[in-house]
């Protein structure tokens, strides 16, 4: 198993620039004016390099959703109860949460990952049973999680993605629950960028000013007792960290190593997003920001790592609800490349 | 037909408040924190007042696509020559344009109208022939159509939206094709906002530098030589406008007046709407901005109508490609309404 984060790293290829120049090209004899769709046709490009196909074809999304506790929830960080998580997961399987709702209108299959609920869940029809342990440990007090237990919860999501991506999934969503998340991403980029708790910590859920403070504390409490070594991504990831997020930098790597691109979704999956970039920069250019946050450290993380969002709809709900929204997005890009007649195939003049 | 216009605006009324409190309270009620879907959130409130409907469904989606020729393309506004209007309605009709592409990723019909193109079009399956002059006059020399001819072009777009409304069609995205209508678009701008030329005129399909000032110092002669009256809107739209636009005033007007919503495309759709809220203000509440276009008048639009758009991808095609992706989201947004579950349904602890 611990082989698996090596292997794959190892795996991650530049982007295809042959498939690029094409699609690019490809781009220029479409009936428009060069440019004139932005950002899709910025995005066919990537999405070409990415799959290494000219003209790519995402026509297989699915959204992992990786559920787990925090055992910070306890010291009341969120305008929530823990409990919420494991009924939020019955409610995804279900198919009465945002993200079923969003998934579906965009064709996306929902794929829910138990990596660390603090309760037992049933074996139930779309669920993987993947705990690690029942909910991390109060970062306040101890590490979040062991460095071996940080290794797993990667290796869980690269063998989660493994096996969807040989199902035929060709594009992955990411998305996450659990009561107390924001507080552990927010720990995660103070951590990895050094930038004050304060600047990247936010309201989560919806703290009012007095929780907001409290959260902001805890965080700085637990950076000052862990002391996570910032130059070491797994370090962070077990002090501070979180099993759905760790299982989350595994989705990214396992994707990226197979050519699949990745579609971040908000604050939570942008803090496994700079975790994975830290442990592999090669990462970097098979991902797809989906959305701006609300949620203010989200900035932070564009920043290092140099995305700029495709979305910016005041949206704070993760569970993968922005991502799929990109995932729109990116089949329309692919399809602007597929299905587009060219100059010279419609009869039009070109640009003189 | 000169009726037409005056019952529209007649019919409009203010949005349905009780439908919009229904939705509002319904969205406090489903299984996420309060507002944490941000724009989908107010976007579902507006519809279900646009629509009357506490869960509004948007399932018969269509996108107009006004076409028409610009007497000041001869001058050389563009960076295509004329030809290419027609050139591009045979692209709309055969499928192959960005519109068609986009328009059936979401599901949406392209309904291609010629209000105005300057050569004889065949008859062709999907094409509504409502054409009103060989295109417009150069609006350098003469007006660019007379009052009636303004009025007639309202008309046309409303009589076509009201028979698409009639066969089930529930929300509309605007779109246009015309050679040189940034620069009629930018003419109106300036004329109805009193902003300087230079301020709201940008680069269209991509003239350069020296382009850019021909066409100021043309929009600049224009105004000065038809001198439009800036509280008369349809002196504006005859004065220095296009069928095409004037089309797509009655689009929008004639949907809300039958209580459908509108999203309204870039720079040119967005000319459109501002001329129609000239004449009938009543018309801002059923408009949905779709995207923010890079052409630079567009943001004195949204100051005007106190609009903000939905995405903001670089995107400048017009044809309607940014509303059909505006349409994707507004459906999305009702999804949430219609299909989430509630916290009492899901078992799920509500905020304290």
């Amino acid at each position: 198993m611990n082989s698996l984060l090596p292997t794959t790293i190892n795996h991650l290829r530049p982007l295809d620039q042959d498939a690029m120049t094409a699609a690019r090209l490809r781009q220029q004899q479409l009936t428009k004016p060069h440019g004139a769709l932005g950002r899709l046709e910025t995005l066919s490009i990537q999405l070409a390099g990415i799959t290494g196909a000219a003209r790519p074809h995402l026509k297989n999304p699915a959204v992992v959703v990786m559920a787990a506790d925090h055992g910070i929830a306890r010291q009341g960080v969120s305008a929530y109860p823990a409990e919420v998580t494991p009924q939020m997961v019955y409610n995804f399987l279900a198919g009465g949460a945002a993200i079923n709702v969003l998934a579906r209108h965009v064709g996306a299959r929902v794929v829910v990952v138990d990596v660390g609920v603090a309760v037992d869940l049933p074996a139930t029809p779309g669920l993987l049973q993947r705990k690690i342990a029942l909910g991390t440990n109060d970062m306040t007090v101890e590490p979040a999680m062991s460095r071996a237990q940080a290794q797993t919860a990667i290796a869980t999501g690269i063998a989660v993605v493994t096996e969807l991506i040989e199902d035929g999934v060709d594009v992955i969503a990411t998305g996450e629950m659990g009561i107390g998340n924001t507080t552990a991403a927010s720990a995660i980029v103070a951590a990895l960028t050094g930038a004050p708790v304060a600047e990247v910590t936010g309201r989560g859920t919806g703290i009012d000013d007095t929780g907001l403070a409290h959260k902001i504390a805890l965080i700085e409490q637990a950076l000052a007792r862990q002391r996570p070594d910032p130059t070491d991504a797994l370090d962070v990831l077990a002090k501070v960290g979180g099993f759905e997020i760790g299982g989350l930098v595994g989705v990214m790597l396992g994707a990226a190593a197979r050519q699949v691109p990745v579609v971040v979704d908000g604050f939570i999956s942008g803090a496994a997003a700079l975790l994975a970039c830290r442990l592999a920069p090669a990462l970097q250019p098979y991902l797809i920001a989906a959305h701006r946050s609300v949620e203010r450290g989200h900035q932070a993380i564009f920043a290092q790592l140099d995305l700029e969002p495709l979305l910016d709809l005041g949206m704070r709900l993760g569970e993968g609800t922005g991502a799929v929204l990109g995932i729109s997005l990116a089949q329309a890009a692919c399809k602007i490349l597929n299905e587009m007649a060219t100059f010279a195939e419609a009869g039009v003049a070109s640009n003189q």
